[in-house]
């Protein structure tokens, strides 16, 4: 098959651009854009590259946005190849970063070119936000780069974000929002002591155990529309020093909300706070908010890419809101549409990532109605 | 003050006998038994030595039971004086071992000289079950000696092990039991997997917290009238793989009941697995029984030694059975009377370890009356 689309995917597969590290990806991306009248501009932030390209001056602005950086790729031994040597097999392109989101970018490059080759003068601008540190702390990149925007004013209006959204066939899931994430660590005091004078000690892990339970079991929120339920999960919990007679003077776990538009971010602390404070503990819990929600419910990004799947796919795309959290936290809260819409997530972050070698001209031309039904 | 107990006291405690290492100290109290007509038998089993004596032939058996092993000393720096080089300070004799329990031994070792030279043949025996392995794992020690003993049909009538059993003042506590001690390797399983997808997981530390808290408010029995009621605690809890997006896949307790002879070790197994059953968890224990609980309530022994230390401190002494648990646990499987005292607790195990000068003539004193009382 000799599709541009797959042509530049291949091109970055061979790039090993481990977070934070670009590996020259992003400079392929904008001499393609650069090629095609983009304005290019670099914005590296302490470790993290990032490239911000721009065609054409008036809005509305349309934004590709995503990320040259992949997950590392564990043991090299488990991969039937190389995955950093793209390899098509059975109809799939092996690659650590094929769907997660290499394959999008190139798509992105692709529709621009042919979006530009049949509409010279469109009646909008088309942008690219690309960063290097999506995968990792993501302090230094597409936050950055929007608090660049915002101090010289530069608006952008619609943001398509390439992560990979599709479920179980290609086109099935175009995600319009993703719930927060908020974290706690707790720890919970008691008095040590032996294990034979229970009397003279308070066991925290005793302590903790009621309110545990009741935090497992509490209902956070139903969810709405486009959100599933608020939940709450433990990653970590620890206590004792070892030995099997003393009884441990506190416990550590560490928690993590994913949360709907339905609660926030101070109502589930203070539903926390309220629990521990009913069981009486002596505690502290170092709060860690690493994203709001964010959700597009309406609007002519969302219209513009349902059509666009439909008539590309040959179904309606579901719109959901489930999975991690991703950079559209960031830009959600300057550009009043986001929407996120890529290829089949079942490998990311797996031994043999690949995606599937039909969708990349069908992912290409989605993107391309996109533009064409915003801003042609 | 120029006592004998003293004397011998200071000279076992210029030997630096930590587990297992006897240091000598056994063959220092064999030379002055041996001297009054015991016959020695020294039993090596393993790293631990162990000495039995036994001056005469018929019943009732006597035994004085302890131990020559010390527990660490802990940081030098925090000792006001050198933990091997016994010390007088205001009254008290200062060094590791002093209170637990080799002011015991000395005693032991006097009464006996006392007792024999006003009493040169007695209606019975005296004996000495003297190891080194108390502190530590006591795999290789009384529990050993015992099994000798048994196995060459040696009975045993009466047993007064000398650990430190005054709590507040000297001769106000005769120990007449320990409570059994049960500890069991909890695992629960879960289903391992991301955070941003708990339905696909199985949160173990969510499904475990309700056992926990129903584990930890179960009453388990009310004790008895020599027993404070049985307790439960949960020692070391771990469960997590570090990273704080990952839903753990098992979590670990460690957990010890302290019981009394109201519960046994098989009622309380049946209560765990009853409760953990009915939150329907996926689990394994590992158990292990380090000592059943053991109870004198009656008899000559308790009669002897009561009386022995109201005449010697001029109060009756309680009688209860609180506290860790000792080599008396394997001299109760074996012998029907059992009791334990010594001196004050206040300072065992800890840095400036003590005895007050002033108790030792009074310990030989009231072990010398209970021979007295027992075989005269």
């Amino acid at each position: 098959m000799n599709d541009p689309t797959l042509a530049l995917t291949q091109q970055l597969l061979r790039q090993a651009s481990v977070t934070p590290d670009d590996a020259n990806c992003q400079n392929m991306l904008a001499a393609r854009l650069s090629a095609i009248g983009f304005r290019i501009e670099h914005m590296r932030f302490e470790d993290v590259d990032n490239l911000w390209a721009r065609f054409g001056d008036s809005g509305p602005v349309l934004v590709f946005a995503g990320h040259t950086d992949v997950v590392p790729t564990g043991p090299l031994e488990r991969w039937h190849s190389d995955p950093f040597a793209p390899t098509i097999r059975d109809g799939h392109l092996f690659g650590r970063g094929s769907a997660d989101m290499k394959a999008s970018l190139a798509a992105f490059v692709t529709a621009s070119e042919q979006f530009l080759a049949k509409n010279p003068n469109p009646k909008g601008s088309i942008a690219f936000l690309i960063t290097s540190d999506e995968e990792g702390p993501a302090h230094h990149g597409t936050v950055k780069v929007i608090e660049a925007l915002k101090a010289r004013g530069e608006k952008i209006d619609y943001c398509i974000v390439g992560e990979p959204t599709s479920a179980e066939e290609f086109g099935d899931t175009i995600k319009n929002g993703r719930r927060g994430s908020l974290s706690g660590h707790l720890i919970v005091h008691g008095v040590q002591g032996h294990i034979a004078y229970p009397h003279l000690a308070k066991n925290p892990i005793h302590l903790l155990a009621p309110a545990l339970a009741e935090l497992a079991s509490t209902v956070w929120d139903t969810g709405n529309e486009y959100f599933p339920p608020t939940t709450w999960q433990v990653s970590n919990i620890h206590s004792g020093t070892g030995a099997t007679n003393i009884i441990p003077g506190t416990i550590d776990a560490l928690f993590n909300f994913r949360f709907s538009t339905a609660s926030t971010a101070d109502s589930l602390k203070a539903t926390v706070h309220a629990i521990l404070d009913k069981h009486q503990l002596e505690y502290e819990i170092d709060w860690a908010l690493s994203g709001e929600p964010f959700l597009t419910d309406h609007g002519q990004l969302i219209d513009a890419m349902r059509d666009a799947v439909s008539e590309v796919c040959g179904k309606t795309p579901a719109l959901n809101t489930v999975g991690g959290t991703s950079d559209g936290r960031f830009i959600a809260k300057y550009c009043p549409e986001v929407v996120e819409f890529g290829p089949i997530n079942k490998t990311i972050h797996k031994l043999n990532e690949c995606v599937a070698v039909e969708d990349l001209p069908k992912l290409s031309a989605i993107y391309e109605k996109a533009l064409e039904k915003l801003i042609a």
